[in-house]
């Protein structure tokens, strides 16, 4: 007998009908001899209800604790229509809101971090034969307030709750049939892969795949918790996310991501000095502004070029801290939102010598003007104009993924 | 330094702007000086909404458990948007469930019971200069699970509140401008109480009058909590609920109410033996029907008749109870669900006699026969065909209320 844990996100509980099936499901899974935790987000247009309300209401800034209160309801729905539907079939089952299975945070509204979760009551509710329906995105702090995870953060939960119970295997719902090469919408040929590592699957969250959120495929790689990313429509296999050892095809590149959410801002004549990037950049941290990739470009004359993306979002915020900061240093600044990022991913990079430079080389035979480039050990991105999104992936995933296939193991 | 309770039903949150115009008239009364909390339901149409949802995929019997933990969202959903307005116009508030604020009750899914309350967070909340936004209708049982009172559940949180504070008041906001001699729709010469005792208005409740929930009644006045219903969109006073001893006005009748949802079960040759009403009401009771008047006729020939009556929505049920019952005595059941029950409702009715007498002559004058009739200290109920409904209530309200008006005390 296996303890599963299923994750069901707010499109496959999307309605009535919807949440009838995904009971089906959860039963089938029992009836094949296991225990099951289920973790649910809310309905699909639920929570943009919910936070159009709070605008409505609290105006552009409710107050996060209050707000944190109004959105996990969309969660506490589910779970009570989950639970009522798996019992219409004859199956034990009992819900569980983020306070009632112990789901401590820490203080943070609206983008709170998971600290521990009661697993004894959960798993006595297991043992005792009833399938545990648990609302995903919401817990509570130290003083038994209510905290969300931010976006994405069922997925987290749900992790969270796989490595708490020690569950053999934590499957992810979703409206996909697994994780992609690339996006399908854009790439005809994309193929879904059978596994992938998490190393991989991270970088690939981070650089634009939506198919997971990040801080869960983090908490599942540290505490070992094999994820499978499946279809909640269709029964066929999805794609699993496992130890890099168990990663069979070791591919150059497994991915081939775009993100169109950022933006650039470029400061230039910058006095080439010590603490100058310091200075920069401080003020855009203090205000909880997340950059992604810096370039500082070599010095001419004593002065030096600063480029950094944020997130579109954050364009304007940013540019402006970053026009008061340019003053002060007698510096000029430039933005630039009509940008993407593209990016390859694979752990066969760690292998292969002259990936990058092979990345370039194509988009150059394709006219494209690369802006900024960025690498790590298992990716490469590059910043280019938008309108180049398109052709760039097309081009980057029939170079490496049509033609390229697996690499060959390098001899040690 | 007032501590004042408010109570806000569907109809006054039921939309952002409604949301936002509470939230005012809570500010006003903080800055009047004293001290608020504020119990609200959820929004208007929301607990219908999710009681279809609850249907649609818990069938008709959705469990309890799990039904209140659906039906609790609604209120959650209005105490954190109204905590955001409050807090919008400058003025300190705080959410609570009925989870946080330890509002206690027994473990009766759906039509639970209020046990106790945490008045210490709530106090400490008030002290600090916060409103403390209230959910009512919800609480947990001593496992933690979430419980719901039933409808109307709210005035019955509200005034609970109340008591365990030591509230100075409690207002009951609604979408009347107080309690009226009778119903404005069908008399049009129907006038709001200054005041009214909690006798009358636990009378007026149960004999169909809207206004307040009864229990809450009951509860205010069981801990001398004085309510004061108003109208939460014009600023005028409303209808006092106070003790008999603060009602200055003693009127003989003080409303006429009429409720036509009941229906009535006839069991024809019943053997006029002990024990017979025993075997037929138990089996009711048992399956938690509640039945209302009671008449049994004179004997005959050894047998006799029992009339009863329950209300409509359970009269299907409670028919074949009855016609399982009957067939062992060798009885024979009728049922009518045509009816209509019409009361009158006073105080002054202690001090007067001939006021029963009165009312049946007053409907014998209008061609409206009384099928059954039941009596307490202060009201008179008759069951009368419901197509005279309008007609009964109009001249009852024509002869006590607006001729009337207030009785003389008697001499003693």
């Amino acid at each position: 007998m296996a303890l599963v844990v299923q994750k069901y996100g707010g499109t496959s509980v999307g309605s009535p009908e919807r949440i009838r099936n995904v009971a089906r499901r959860v039963v089938e899974t029992v009836r094949a001899g296991n225990q099951v935790a289920v973790v649910v987000s809310a309905m699909s247009g639920e929570t943009d209800a919910l936070v159009a309300l709070a605008r409505e209401v609290g105006g552009e800034d409710p107050v996060p604790r209050e707000y944190d209160v109004l959105l996990a309801t969309g969660e506490q729905k589910t779970i009570a229509l989950l639970a009522m539907a798996i019992q219409r079939l004859g199956q034990a089952a009992r819900s569980f809101t983020g306070a009632q299975m112990g789901m401590r945070t820490d203080t943070a509204h609206t983008r709170a971090r998971i600290e521990s979760i009661d697993r004894d009551v959960l798993l006595e509710t297991l043992r005792g034969g009833s399938v545990a329906v648990l609302a995903g995105f919401q817990g509570v702090d130290e003083a038994g307030d209510i905290t969300t995870l931010g976006r994405g953060g069922s997925d987290t939960s749900a992790v969270a709750v796989a490595a708490a119970l020690g569950a053999d295997l934590c499957e992810i719902y979703t409206d996909v049939t697994g994780v992609f090469t690339s996006d399908p919408n854009v790439v005809p040929r994309a193929r879904k892969l059978a596994r992938v590592s998490f190393d991989e699957m991270i970088e690939m969250a981070s650089l634009g795949a939506k198919v997971l959120q990040i801080r869960s495929v983090r908490f599942a790689m540290r505490y070992g918790v094999r994820l499978h990313v499946r279809s909640s429509f269709v029964p066929d296999e999805g794609t699993w996310v496992v130890p890099e050892d168990e990663v069979m095809e070791r591919l150059v590149v497994s991915g081939v991501t775009y993100n169109r959410n950022e933006a650039k801002i470029r400061v230039r004549g910058v006095k080439d000095v010590p603490g100058v990037a310091a200075r920069l950049f401080t003020p855009l941290s203090d205000q909880g502004i997340v950059v992604d990739m810096i370039i500082q470009n070599l010095s001419q004359d004593g002065t030096t070029d600063l480029t950094f993306t944020v997130p579109r979002g954050e364009y304007k915020r940013s540019l402006a801290i970053a026009l008061r900061t340019a003053e002060e240093l007698g510096a000029h600044v430039e933005g630039d939102t009509a940008i993407a990022k593209v990016s390859i991913v694979g752990l066969g990079m760690k292998d292969h010598a002259g990936v990058a430079s092979r990345m370039f080389q194509i988009l150059a035979d394709e006219g494209i003007n690369i802006q900024l480039i960025s690498t790590s050990e298992i990716k490469v991105s590059v910043v280019i104009e938008e309108r180049h999104t398109d052709t760039a992936v097309r081009a980057l995933h029939a170079a490496f993924v049509e033609a390229g296939a697996a690499a060959p193991r390098p001899e040690v």
